[in-house]
């Protein structure tokens, strides 16, 4: 199943980062585009594909909550992590220089990581902010487009039949996404390479329970690679967990945590049955194999 | 100093939602227009403001690490805090109805947090990226475009001269972003009113320091509000602390945390003495006034 019979569920269009982050955790996958990050989960709930990507944070822009409800309300399983170097390229049909450019086109989220380079440039256009990175690359081939700019990557110029004006525009170097992929069924964890388990738990009230909560992980000498609180104030919040199917739950806040070690570890185990005794909601995410690609910026700072 | 006379400079034009946290922070202020973060700090290091306002985290986007490594970059210390909610609005010139519309422009965030009920609407739009949310008010109004409608506040239609054609039009109601205000001068913090105190640290290695950090904090029964790790791996920062100005510094992980002690408490004095003992690098951003406004959410979920 490791390769190429794997369905891969990603949001976007061929090009798109996300198929990228696919195509790293599967290689000679087929990926399969989707409009929505929804309709990626969908697509592995029902069978349509295998597995699905899905983006969760970013350097520069920090953890992508809106994703993290997404796992919430759906029962999937993390089964592996894709860390992606994200390098940004303008992109525009041949021939096209950057005096001709009245207007460049992307995602909202790749238009702002670029933003003081286009300025710098002395670029002189209006940005239009579309559904996606490699969207944009294909629009502009599609119409023929000889004032319009895309920002993408270098890949979805290949697969447009761009060129690349400007190779690597984003203001920060140092720009990398963590996607997560995920299954319909968690993978067996195993103890004979590195894994990592991501939980998410919340507590009602009490304001040491966060100390505990790290306590079994301390003494256990078991790292954490994340830990983030987030508010969650009079905010419903509809969970799926075992006990509790599509419950709105209140919490004053929600923790997220990734920590170094396989679910199969007894460490874990054991560490894991404390945490429950301190929480009121549990919920382990997935224990999968860590990225072990060293981390390389797409260039120094 | 708490009113008329403070000039505090914010991010975008006005009607934008920065403008509206400086004038919930100091009522009667005068706040004044920065086309970028980077501005504003400039705006109060070289005393042409007195305060700045920056939003540091979203209820859907997370924290925004950018606006840390500002405040980690520059010298300003953090003396307020302001939750805002977030209610975008449809505005267009009086007399345009949804059918004349063929665009739809704003800040590329606020374009994203609306992107499916733009879709719900039946709205026929291209969407395009523009600086801020009041400047694509502005814009529409400029340029008497008629099939054109910008997103941002009530106010900015006030502002402007536009209709609202749709109130509350984000995809999630439970929008809310936090702001914290700057100065030069740290605030003498108090405690005959509830204070928080937000810090940065960071350790070279060590898996337990986060546990021994929690702990300074659990044994003294201050809450945290916040905790937040960062991976950081080979990614220099250009930090500016008391005993190294700029010098550029490699962690692997730096932590963001506020916890609920004003710096005048002799409980949050001890707890950083030993929080500094653990750690290779902190720096207190700041101690202030917590918001107490209740959490109020545009509207139920």
């Amino acid at each position: 199943m490791h390769g190429s019979e794997l369905r891969v569920a990603y949001q976007g269009v061929p090009g798109a980062y996300s198929e990228a982050a696919a195509g790293k955790a599967y290689p000679n996958c087929e990926a399969i585009p989707c409009d929505q990050f929804e309709v990626a989960f969908q697509a592995v709930e029902l069978w349509i594909a295998d597995r699905a990507v899905l983006p969760v944070e970013n350097s520069l822009g920090g953890s992508i909550h809106r994703n993290y409800d997404l796992l919430l309300r759906h029962r999937l399983h993390i089964v592996g992590e894709v860390q992606l170097p994200v390098h940004h390229c303008l992109l525009a049909l041949p021939g096209v220089r950057k005096e001709y450019l009245t207007r460049v086109i992307s995602h909202a989220q790749a238009l702002s990581q670029c933003e003081n380079t286009i300025t710098k440039l002395g670029l002189n256009v209006t940005r239009e902010a579309v559904d996606d990175t490699a969207g944009a690359a294909e629009y502009v081939a599609a119409n023929n487009l000889r004032d319009t700019a895309a920002i993408a990557s270098a890949r979805a110029a290949e697969l447009y039949g761009l060129n690349i004006l400007v190779d690597g525009i984003q203001d920060d170097s140092s720009n990398v996404t963590r996607f997560v992929t995920l299954a319909r069924e968690p993978i067996i964890p195993r103890t004979d390479r590195p894994f990592k388990t991501s939980i998410v738990f919340a507590h009602e009230k009490g304001t040491s329970v966060l100390f505990k909560v790290l306590s079994a992980f301390a003494f256990r000498n078991i790292s954490l690679t994340k830990i983030e609180s987030r508010p969650h104030r009079n905010r419903p919040i509809r969970l799926v967990d075992d006990a509790n199917v599509g419950t709105a739950k209140h919490f004053e806040y929600i923790f997220y945590v990734d920590f170094e070690a396989s679910m199969a570890d007894v460490r874990a185990q054991n560490a894991l049955a404390e945490v429950q005794e301190f929480t009121s909601f549990l919920r382990v995410l997935g224990s999968y194999p860590m990225d072990m690609t060293p981390w390389c910026p797409s260039r120094g700072d």
